[in-house]
């Protein structure tokens, strides 16, 4: 029971191994990362050093009008401790041109402890969680539209920017997708789950924390609560309305086959989470599939 | 030899139908579709408005500094005639703030005569097409990895935008792609094949000719040379230095498993325009694939 167990040492090993044969394969001249301040980007950065040295590593630092000031102190922590370059490109000015501001949801949610108590009184009053509402199809309220367009639109954003940057200086781009986020949807499609390669990809959030302390990232970036940054005051288990412990616990024993009863009871939750999580993995799946498109004869496509 | 002859009206119906059905499990309330003035959007308008209705169909017209004016009429005439709804939305001055039009090559574009002389001479001296410089590894010069950048950009603020749109009103995105684009590469990974869902990709680019004639595209967006609209004066022609009509045959040839010099000779081509398309359609695959990450013992993704 549980998320299998972590050999920090090899696995570190591994990636590094993975990173540099993937700029070899390139010929690039080595990664870009979005650096948010958090702990995946972290870890991807110092994983990156590992790999390519500081030389071929640049961060970038992407704040607009909603970003947490701790997110600046944090990215540059992991930068100076790296010993890489950071960029900084303030999003805020395309963001407003684009229209994202603009609207009830963009212009009410400027206060954290507004927000907090907002989103979860939202989701408690639909019986469901923040994020939940987020996935759901396309009958929702024009308020829940109106806020998954606003944060959606920050991550792809980002992308464009760090694509952009990466072009011009013949880098590729190192995603932090990690497992948990992968596999429960909770990411943009097209925006952070978009790279040229995936480091950490096959890591549950919790391994990542594991990882980051063999590879020394920053005390304080590894302790924070996770968030995506996107809107003051809600972090990612807010968001999610489960603990990653817990997340990463239901993930892996369904990846497993455990059957849920069973689950449930190992794991002493009500049987409600595990179908929760179940569905996130159900409902997110079109976003880690092809984009469909039409069979038709003969033209079945390679 | 050549491509699979299309029956237009049996695929239009399954194309039509699949629309429909992804409109349908998405629960959306329509979609919303790039219309760029070419002849692919409106193919894919044309199609949207027979499964759904032209209620449910919004087209966004997106033009930026270097946008043709004639694209703007097309858009229109398009949008007219399938009855739809057409907003366009100016990406100039997001792509202003995102510093876009800054450096050498976003400078120097501005002239569609010097553009076709400076792109097919570029292209020329190195003995290469002006498409392929593109996608060549790392090692590409400033100039080049610049352009790359400028243009790539502005596909991916495009899908963004798209994004942002149906985010907000509950659509799924239809996208334009088409075959040929698809295998050969010409395309921006994160820009214009990001979708919802993709009608016509199965279909060359001269199926979606036959098809646009089918469905009632007007003609004079049946007729003109395809063009991205990025940097003035650059048909998809130009930049691929092969026609679509011959691009389609040698594509067909090379996924039939027809020996290449025999397809040369067919087609009555030297070999080399057949190692040419067989070398986009290598170089491109990663663009088709799984965005790649580190194998690790007892962590596979499902």
């Amino acid at each position: 029971m549980g998320i299998p167990e972590l050999n920090v040492a090899s696995t570190g090993e591994a990636i590094v191994n993975f990173i540099r044969e993937q700029v070899a394969a390139a010929r690039s001249s080595g990664v870009v990362v979005g650096v948010s301040g958090g702990l995946d980007s972290a870890t991807v950065v110092f994983l990156s050093v590992a790999a390519l040295g500081p030389e071929k590593v640049t961060g970038l630092y992407l704040p607009e009008r909603d970003s947490a000031e701790i997110s600046r102190v944090h990215a540059r922590a992991v930068a100076e401790k790296a010993g890489i370059k950071l960029v900084e490109i303030d999003l805020e000015p395309a963001l407003k041109e684009l229209g994202t501001y603009q609207g009830t949801v963009p212009q009410a949610v400027q206060n954290s402890v507004l927000n907090r108590m907002a989103v979860q009184g939202i989701a408690s009053m639909r019986n469901t969680r923040p994020f939940q509402l987020t996935m759901e199809d396309g009958e929702v309220s024009e308020v829940i539209r109106e806020a998954i367009a606003f944060f959606r639109i920050k991550h792809r954003l980002r992308m464009v920017t760090i694509y952009h940057f990466a072009e011009k200086h013949g880098l590729l781009v190192a995603g932090c997708l990690n497992r948990t986020e992968y596999l429960t949807g909770f990411f943009v499609r097209y925006g952070d789950r978009a790279a040229d390669l995936a480091p950490i990809l096959p890591l549950y959030k919790t391994h990542v924390r594991q990882l980051a302390k063999h590879l020394g990232v920053p005390q304080e970036v590894i302790a924070k609560a996770p968030t995506p940054d996107l809107i003051p005051g809600i972090t990612d288990e807010m968001a999610l309305g489960i603990t990653y412990d817990l997340l990463d616990a239901v993930l892996a024993g369904l990846e497993q086959g455990v059957d849920r009863d069973v689950l449930a009871g190992e794991l002493n939750v009500s049987p409600d989470k595990i179908s929760y999580v179940d569905g996130l993995i159900k409902k997110s799946a079109p976003w880690r599939q092809e984009v469909p498109y039409p069979d038709l004869p003969g033209l079945q496509l390679p």
